[in-house]
């Protein structure tokens, strides 16, 4: 079995294009509510446009078009852009902070429309990657099982390590960043992810908006790749949850039922 | 068919079994949350344990216990613990409109846990209602297509109503209940409605939280009633909408296959 198996490489071009399908719908919903809820004039379309042509040349040589995007694109405009997709990623999350939320009435209107569309959209595309992720994790049991003497030992140490690398990966590592570029506790930090992750989102603490911090160019990238991972490893390990709750029930009704009957 | 069979009545004992347990879970988190978050004495405490006993009285004869809640329990306290409760339940929903939320330290790491379990647990409640009700959809189906001459007629015919039905319980009458007692515009009601029942909950708007206004007695019962409905329902329709893309994504990605084969 070879790296292309074990990666599953054959399924990267389909999540791609899912990604990219999902992409577009988050970055279009932050236009139309920055048009609707903000100062949209004619330089910032054009700043817009230039993403746009940006995207599609990541999409049509991804190693060419390189990190050029941060360089030439700091000016006021691109900066409320990416506030307003921000808040059309927290609405197809369903984690909506609030700290920004639409004011006028054609703005709330559209606000439903996109979610209505957005949320299925956002389980669908997490739900892939989540699947994508467990593929990977199956494959590499199934290689060190090939491999032991121990099947049954290797297959629970591979749980074990994935568990405690999603750990490690989406709260630890967060929880430390958080704590040195936002100013919390510890326990506000971990606090925070978890309200997050869990997509109840209080919006008591939100991460990349306090305007008396300043943030290094890559925060936002990796804040807005830890949740949408994180989101995707933590409903895994929510249906696995939900699976052993529904076990449960299942064998209290069997018994209540044993039970009841003389 | 009888009664009995339509509305598939023996499954209700389990499902009040759950109910039960998420009832008390969300109740306990309330208690546990105003504990640690507001300050609670020895009356408010003797004011929960009659609560508790009430609700095993009326665990134990529903109709014997009657409505006699709301009279002797308008002290401060119980408020208190209402409003509590209510943000208990915005945890484990997920919905967290955020204008409650814990400051204290232990409050935080308490609300972590208590999501951690009460997530899982409310969507267990949530789909195992949702399934009973499209239970109930499909046996009225089968009840009508054996009395009717035109059985795929009336099927639809079925879900029509039954669609539209869940449309004006959950977001027509709560928009002209919530414009009656909250002063809000319609587009304000039912953005607020659509922006609960997604779970997003920006907390822009909340209902039953305006000190300003006077609610009438049944208005917070009826409030998590629609919460509670109104989620399962909406979960069962956006699962529909999942299936919907899901097929759309294997139809577009075999389009895509093909055209890549040679
Ligand atoms: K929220
Ligand atoms: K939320």
């Amino acid at each position: 079995m070879g790296l292309v198996e074990i990666f599953a490489l054959a399924r990267v071009p389909s999540i791609l294009l899912l990604g990219a399908v999902y992409g577009a719908y988050v970055l279009t919903g932050g236009v139309v509510f920055w048009k609707l809820e903000g100062n949209l004039g004619r330089e910032d379309i054009s700043a817009i446009l230039s993403l746009y042509v940006f995207i599609f040349q990541v999409l049509q040589d991804a190693s060419k078009a390189g990190l050029s995007i941060k360089g030439n694109q700091t000016s006021d405009g691109f900066w409320k852009f990416t506030s307003s997709a921000v808040f059309a990623a927290t609405v197809v999350t369903t984690i909506g902070y609030g700290n920004i939320s639409p004011k006028t009435t054609v703005g709330q209107i559209f606000c439903v429309f996109f979610a209505l569309f957005g949320i299925p959209l956002n389980i669908v595309v997490l739900n892939r990657v989540g699947k994508y992720m467990l593929t990977i994790e199956r494959n590499i049991c199934d290689f060190l099982q090939g491999k032991t003497t121990h099947p049954r030992c290797s297959r629970f140490l591979v749980h074990l390590v994935s568990y405690l690398c999603g750990v490690v990966l989406f709260f630890v590592v967060p929880m430390v960043v958080f704590k040195g570029h936002e100013g919390w506790s510890y326990s506000q930090a971990i606090y925070y992810c978890f309200i997050t992750l869990s997509t109840i989102g209080f919006g008591d603490y939100v991460a990349d908006s306090n305007p008396e911090q300043a943030y290094p160019e890559w925060y936002s990238f990796i804040m807005a790749s830890w949740i949408f991972f994180g989101l995707a490893w933590l409903a895994l390990v929510i249906n696995h949850t939900i699976d052993i709750l529904e076990r449960l029930h299942g064998f209290l009704n069997g018994w209540w039922r044993r039970r009841s009957e003389p």
